[in-house]
């Protein structure tokens, strides 16, 4: 009998197949077939982003944030980057029995201030405890909507495309194996974990961009792999110009992590004309949370797949993994 | 250290305190504060209801349905008492290491044919696994959004009002008690889960419909108990008028269960006006799943709380419970 495996979670190739072979055999429909973060939804002849994720990250605490924050960004930021302003939000919690109130209320707690941050407001919610051992402290489910202004689609994306990264990838990912190794790393690397309307919804404005992505589970290579398999066009990217902080490199490496497979939770990948790539450096950069913004690559359709130029001249294609190097991540 | 206990997700009087006391603490707003089912929203200035359910029911197969149907009739009605249409579905599905694909794809398969029935569609999706003894084979959240038709509020109902409900109480507590004793007990109760949007949208037409909910967790008793206490109204029941299978009752008095804090999946209690009661039932009696509608009490300024007039003659108050009796039953 077949049964689930972690790798099935973990926004990689399992997960496609899991996805493909079960969820869409019974459940394909207009909205949910493009897979993309958001769906668009139409509520009284309007266009609505509706955007949905489970939080079951280990361990709940970490360099920079915790569940609650990281439960609030990642749902506004899919919102944002499918081209819609974030507006409400609903937050579903499993507990287990035993878990600490004291730790509840720092997660609550960060929820109501990341959310106001990220300018969506919490409007329902819903608590279930489950027995010891059947959970893993606290599981977070939060579902948003959003106002669409710009409608994005990888259908636009064409040839000689730029590719950009509002960050240095990786930061995410490299502060939970910190916090979830046993041995101890001195190390001042935080989550990237914000919410990001605030440094994208001005480019809504710019004619020329054409898709946005926040590079979660799987990173950054993930996304683009995918979107290399939705568009059918080759992503070519440079390695220098992949941003990546000197600590998230030495760490990633001593830990056997390749940064670019590693989740962020604050960064976006870009796709734009060439003609707007210009202007939408200059935009990112004025806001602290794209000061690092680069473009790292562009779009060729003269083949398929993601190459990655590296540092010393050769080249290599970028896959998507089998499993997660780090399961729970996000 | 105060810590999570299971009642705590039971629905009553120790899931209220939690909410008051951590999650209203944080998270207070004009959407929220009211606590109803679903939230009242507004996207491109029209109005909507969202609502989101975590279901992490055991066990996961029980007669007359699934944890899927559960999970998409459990949020497509609860938009459907709050007066909206339901129509797009979010699904977020935790699912532990080891389970099996062929019951993973039996509950996809029970979320697509009961959202086809209840008229919503499932745009948006979310998979994550946790590792073994981190999770109990599945948990699924749906959030649901809908347009809202005929706007409902407690605050409209007033003495005098008829309560009505629309049909017999407690199935599916009593079918999952059921399939969870260890002792075989011979039976045809099965879970009355079903959509209700076909019974009870017809019901937006008439004018002194004032307030409807799905009585699940904590059953029709708890939902009174909330009513009183949100009101500030008394709730007059009659014992001998509130529809009990007969095999229900027997089942529930052997296992020492009052059915009418048992949970439904299939039924809607409603506040209506007295001069419109005779036309609701006639309504409800014309479909199926209200062939067994009754008015079982009236609203009554004159006290507080929740009186049942019990068969003997006698009188005794109903209290929302501290414990759920039966706890993950929806």
């Amino acid at each position: 009998m077949k049964r689930i495996e972690i790798g099935h979670g973990s926004g990689g190739k399992l997960t496609r197949d899991l996805i493909e072979n079960v969820f869409l055999k019974y459940l394909k429909s207009e909205e949910l077939t493009p897979l993309e973060d958001a769906a668009l939804i139409n509520l009284n002849n309007n266009r609505a982003a509706m955007t949905t994720d489970s939080y079951v990250i280990r361990p709940l605490f970490f360099p920079g944030g915790n569940i609650g924050k990281l439960s609030v960004c990642g749902t506004a930021n899919d919102l944002v980057v499918s081209g819609a302003i974030p507006r409400y939000m609903s937050l579903g919690f499993i507990i287990e029995e035993g878990f600490p109130l004291e730790d509840l209320e720092q997660i609550v707690e960060s929820i109501s201030l990341t959310a106001g941050d990220a300018g969506i407001h919490i409007v329902t919610g819903d608590t279930k405890v489950v027995e010891r051992n059947k959970g893993d402290g606290v599981y977070i489910n939060t579902t948003g909507i959003g106002e669409i202004v710009k409608p994005m689609s990888a259908q636009n994306i064409s040839d000689g495309d730029t590719i950009i990264i509002t960050g240095t990838v990786g930061d995410h990912g490299t502060s939970i194996a910190i916090a979830r190794e046993e041995f101890t790393i001195e190390s001042r690397v935080e989550s990237d974990c914000a919410p990001l309307h605030t440094l994208l919804t001005p480019l809504f404005e710019i004619e020329g961009i054409k898709w946005m992505r926040d590079p979660t589970r799987g990173g950054a290579a993930t996304v683009l792999v995918e979107l290399s398999e939705t568009t059918g066009l080759g992503v070519q990217l440079i390695e220098e110009s992949v941003p990546v902080r000197e600590d998230v490199k030495f760490i990633a490496e001593m830990l056997g992590y390749d940064p670019i497979y590693l989740a962020n939770e604050g960064k976006a990948l870009i796709v734009t004309s060439k003609e707007s790539a210009p202007e939408v450096i200059e935009t990112l950069r004025k806001h602290p949370l794209g000061a690092n913004s680069a473009i790292i690559g562009q779009v060729n359709s003269t083949f398929s797949g993601v190459r990655l130029k590296t540092k010393i001249g050769g080249e290599r294609m970028l896959d998507m993994l089998e499993e997660e190097m780090l399961p729970r991540i996000c």
